[in-house]
């Protein structure tokens, strides 16, 4: 029986609990966990939690003493980093420390809309530098990118029933892009965990990107949906690329006066995301082709995913898990 | 009968040259081929001579207004840039052109030795600017690079009878890196036009990278065979890392003091070289795939490429071309 060594860093985050939970309790193969932790958050209540789940938690300071990174990393065969935006440059010590250690994948922080690397978002450009770092050191690597989360495509109803679910620090991406006829890939965030159990077992994915994925629909279509099963009436604000724009200047001039304010930078991520999923539509299977993804239909045909019509009948039965937005 | 039709841009460079002598006489596809050049340079010798080869010559200034450059390419099925490494930034107006007046397929300016995007070479990294707004702007593209040329890769021997044809510009290539054992791909300066007649017709290469290359050797290598050929003794002058490291250093700080200074800039652009061809091994078929490149050999396996030997034979000979180096 095969036993694939992986140590995630950001375990505790949204995509990270998503990947523990879908690895721990896969047999065919074997995945054997190890939590890389900041040293301060080793006893943190998620931290025990996961330990009695059969998760090794390793405190270590990525940034600290390049050896005892790489001993964390000794025997690991995947790296997989869910680092939050914040921290993404720390993973240019851990990259190299996988490389010393002899790891023979590393995942970098990506996990979100395809996108082109350059030109569009900044927070894709800063994972370009990772990849380009990546790519530099001939380290074996996979990226991997997912779409929009369920959770964050979905808009309140009047009624206020789905309020108690809906990712409100994302508001600006429940507007509807140009006629609202863009469409956007989809994925619920637990599959994505279930992806990767697939995608870090397979030579296929080795050195190349993949889209992991559920479905695709524009906005109109979501709204539509949305309306059909809650019966409710739906306010649409569509917006335009001009006024998209004007949105990414604006987000853009208020984090270049403060570039070490979190609230700016994701502020601006926020209007270029928008732009990017519901105006420009590069998140999609097409350009996710384009750009050089390997499409997860194509590689798992079978792969059975939870609908989107299905979150929608759950959400609205008060039966949706709220993500925690901890930008 | 399939006609393709192409325009060039850098028609009279080496590899332009060597891209028009392989598509003018194709008849299976056959291949209609417009230059693009600058207006001031439309009545040069090598122009009238191109003309009278059947090549439609249409000056126009890339920089000029748009809807100029748009006209000038209505009808063309694939844009070709060998545009030369000081107007490099001019792709970008050629790529927005190119989407406009719908070509299908836009190759710019790469030709050279593989080595990653980032952090290892100047050149390539402008390069990788070039690419990455291809991309923004989801225009229909394929990268080809191509190797080290034989003619860059060979020093001069002792009794003087191949100075005629060493490329002097490019000698800090000749020396050995390391141990004189680090691969590197050679290809014949006259085969990259024939690997572009083959690439620009197969839709497998069509937003792909292409390695075009005709063999692997080491420098080791290259010497032995050298020395067997002509029964001289060549001196090896081997540079370690470190040595290159510094050459990289010092020419780095030159070029800064003068950015605009083209010697100081060639001169940087050779020490990267240097470290990534002969030291680092970037420029090998294991490293072009890890990249994401596709290999020439696999997509084309009955290719008939000038083999390396014989080259050598014919250089000792006297019958070498020496190549231009109009950097």
């Amino acid at each position: 029986m095969t036993t694939i060594k992986v140590a995630i860093v950001g375990a505790a985050g949204e995509t990270g609990m998503s990947i523990v939970k879908a690895l721990l309790p896969s047999t065919t193969p074997k995945f054997e966990i190890t939590s890389l932790t900041r040293p301060a958050s080793v006893n943190k209540p998620i931290n025990v939690e996961l330990k009695n789940k059969g998760v090794q938690i390793v405190p270590v300071s990525l940034t600290g003493p390049q050896d005892e990174v790489v001993k964390a990393l000794a025997g690991i065969d995947v790296v997989i980093s869910t680092i939050n935006p914040a921290a993404l440059n720390e993973q240019i010590h851990l990259a190299d420390a996988a490389k010393l250690a002899g790891v023979k994948r590393f995942i970098p922080s990506n996990w979100a809309p395809v996108t082109p690397p350059e030109g569009v978002m900044l927070a894709r450009e800063q994972k370009e530098r990772i990849i380009n770092h990546v790519l530099k050191i001939r380290l074996g690597y996979t990226i991997i990118d997912v779409g929009l989360w369920y959770q964050v495509a979905v808009p309140p109803v009047p009624s206020g029933r789905l309020d108690y679910c809906a990712a409100k620090a994302l508001k600006p991406l429940w507007a509807l892009g140009g006629d609202g006829n863009v469409a956007s890939a989809l994925t619920y965030l637990d599959d994505i965990g279930r992806y990767v159990a697939h995608i870090i077992a397979d030579p296929r994915t080795l050195n190349k990107k993949v889209f992991a994925y559920n479905e695709t629909l524009t906005r109109n279509q979501i709204y539509d949906l949305l309306e059909r099963l809650s019966g409710e009436s739906l306010e649409r604000n569509y917006v335009s690329e001009e006024e998209a724009n004007k949105n990414i200047e604006q987000a853009k001039k208020a984090w270049q006066k403060n570039p070490e304010e979190i609230n700016a930078y994701f502020a601006l991520a926020m209007a270029q995301y928008f732009m990017s999923v519901c105006i420009r539509g590069d998140n999609t299977p097409e350009c996710a082709q384009y750009l050089g993804y390997l499409d997860c239909k194509d590689l798992y045909p079978d792969f059975e995913f939870y609908p989107f019509e299905q979150y929608l009948r759950d959400a609205l039965d008060g039966k949706a898990k709220p993500v925690l937005m901890d930008y």
